[in-house]
């Protein structure tokens, strides 16, 4: 493989979920939290992107806001980067895409666009998907990464399979996608198969990108080419001309693009993939003791079942207590049910009016 | 009534209960905390005990390690003391009441023994009692005050009343004291009637109790008389010898004087007793709120009942969670089920092996 054929990392660290409050906050987002280890999630993103036979350096594209944190946890690990492209406002993921594609130094390079808030355990399998798929991105497909659905999961878009590409190893024309479904549809769409979750991942040519841009959302095009021409460079830093920027549309890559261009493809994937969206998706992901209890820091718990108690300094000790979830971080503990973490939203919100 | 009168409150703050931990501690027992209002226990105490018609000043018996704290909380409330007793060495309350019965000037003093780490809700039927009481107490009776029985509890010791005294108000012999009991055995003597709670409360004449000390448990009166006559002073401190007084058996007044004495009688009184003795029990006697929750401190309670919620600084958020004890003190948080407080001294054990 030659030097151009390496895939530049797009490692997309500027969302701000509050959905694992009061861990996660606007300073201290999800990304950047070690809740499955020694490593944040934005730490493992970079982990999983530094094969040198198939990876460039990556570039970063994230809120002006966590720029420093970002920094410090790449230097932790020891990673490099090709450039830190600082959104100066949050506009979605398809414009933050874009100012990715327009810093590729090679129009023709595969870009490989990653959230960096999920959790992939099967790094090996991750990787041969997206080796799997070089081909076809190289062929100007836009390729998204389907994962095996495990459950009638509600709360994840999902994409359609359509006909095989032919020439491809395992991949597929992606037919529809579909978004977050009632619980029937996502039962039926368990039981009639062909249908993924759509995790947000994909690989394509940053010309295929620019040009899909160009086609179904041209404003956004100009809007990002524009704040790249006006950027401000610091060492590896990339600062966009907020003004240019602010004007394009907030969509998403999605909405945007994928549902609308010709050549996307899916290539299914099945690498223990997790959005830790919620704590108890978190609970789901990790490890249980020999009490079914998942624990995190200084926690004791006694005759206590399937709880998850994640505390990152506060002593916590529970006494006879089955399925809840508790979280202490700095002054605040929450206590819920298990099962009830989609409700910590409505805590938040209910939390900021009455401070 | 002349000044000779007065009663001398005697208030025994020497406990240092573990089972209102993590609040109670070593350094900080629970007569000190301000759980049911913005006064401690301590401090209610005195409260009672403040009218210049039937009360003299009080004793304070006390350990050495909280004086201070004592002196602060008196101060707060702008308290005085006869003399504040300062016990060198714990040794239960028989010998704790001798050494107050030997600061007493005048040995016909009636002394109103009180623990100082309940709750009594109606003060004036409490004083009640006590100035019913008065007449048999000068008439060298021993006097016990018997709470009127609320359930069938296994945590208190109880008093059966025998015949009435003659000339009494409305006090009793006391027949039989009865150690804590089994859960039929407390039933049937609510079932049978005629049985109080023993709150250690005691109203008798200082030489009376020293008489009863004599005659059983001299050796535990000489060491006190010892204590006290080699005892330091320093302003209203009493500091008793400490090897004296180490040399005093160790013995409750229930078992050394109460249950061997002749004249010993009980005042019924239904004055909204409780000895604070566990979480469950102060979520008992505190009005909830409109979602039947008790909360203290900076809690937020959404679409959750019948908790209790104790926090003294970090902000506790609940969501959906019913009939749990939440405690949270400096950096200890405590989660167990409402109706199983009783396990905190199995915690506390639990917690100090792993320290």
């Amino acid at each position: 493989m030659s030097e151009n054929d390496l895939i530049t990392p797009v490692i997309l660290s500027g969302g701000s979920g509050t959905r694992l409050w009061p861990l996660s906050t606007d300073d201290h987002p999800k990304q950047f939290l070690n809740l499955t280890g020694p490593l944040s999630m934005f730490q493992l993103t970079f982990e999983r992107c530094q094969q040198s036979d198939l990876f460039d350096l990556p570039l970063i594209v994230g809120g002006k806001k966590h720029a420093k944190l970002a920094e410090e946890q790449l230097k932790e690990i020891g990673s490099s980067v090709q450039a830190h492209i600082l959104e100066p406002c949050a506009r979605n993921t398809a414009p933050a895409i874009a100012l990715a594609a327009l810093a590729c130094k090679n129009p023709q390079s595969l870009m490989l666009v990653m959230p960096s808030d999920h959790v992939i355990k099967d790094v090996q399998a991750f990787q041969q998907a997206v080796r799997q798929s070089q081909s076809l991105a190289k062929a100007r497909w836009l390729v998204t990464f389907g994962i095996e659905p495990q459950r009638a999961e509600t709360g994840y878009g999902y994409i359609q399979q359509g006909e095989p590409v032919i020439g491809s190893a395992n991949s597929f024309a992606a037919q529809r996608f579909v978004e977050k479904p009632n619980r029937d549809n996502a039962e039926n769409m368990l039981a009639e198969g062909g249908y993924y979750w759509n995790a947000g991942i994909f690989l394509f040519r940053a010309d295929a990108y620019l040009n899909a841009l160009e086609a179904h959302a041209p404003e956004m095009l100009e809007a990002a080419k524009r704040a790249m021409d006006k950027a401000d460079h610091d060492d590896l830093r990339i600062m966009p001309h907020e003004e240019s920027f602010a004007s394009a549309p907030s969509d998403s890559i999605d909405y945007a693009i994928m549902e609308k261009a010709e050549k996307v493809a899916v290539t299914p994937v099945d690498p223990g993939w997790s959005d830790v969206g919620s704590w108890d998706s978190l609970f789901e992901i990790t490890p249980p003791d020999d009490q079914s209890n998942v624990t995190f820091g200084n926690v004791i718990a006694m005759e206590s079942h399937n709880n998850l108690v994640h505390s990152d300094g506060l002593e916590i000790t529970t006494f006879g207590v089955d399925d809840l979830i508790i979280i202490a971080t700095g002054n605040q503990v929450v206590v819920l049910p298990r099962g009830q973490s989609q409700n910590v939203r409505k805590i938040v919100s209910e939390r900021n009016k009455t401070v």
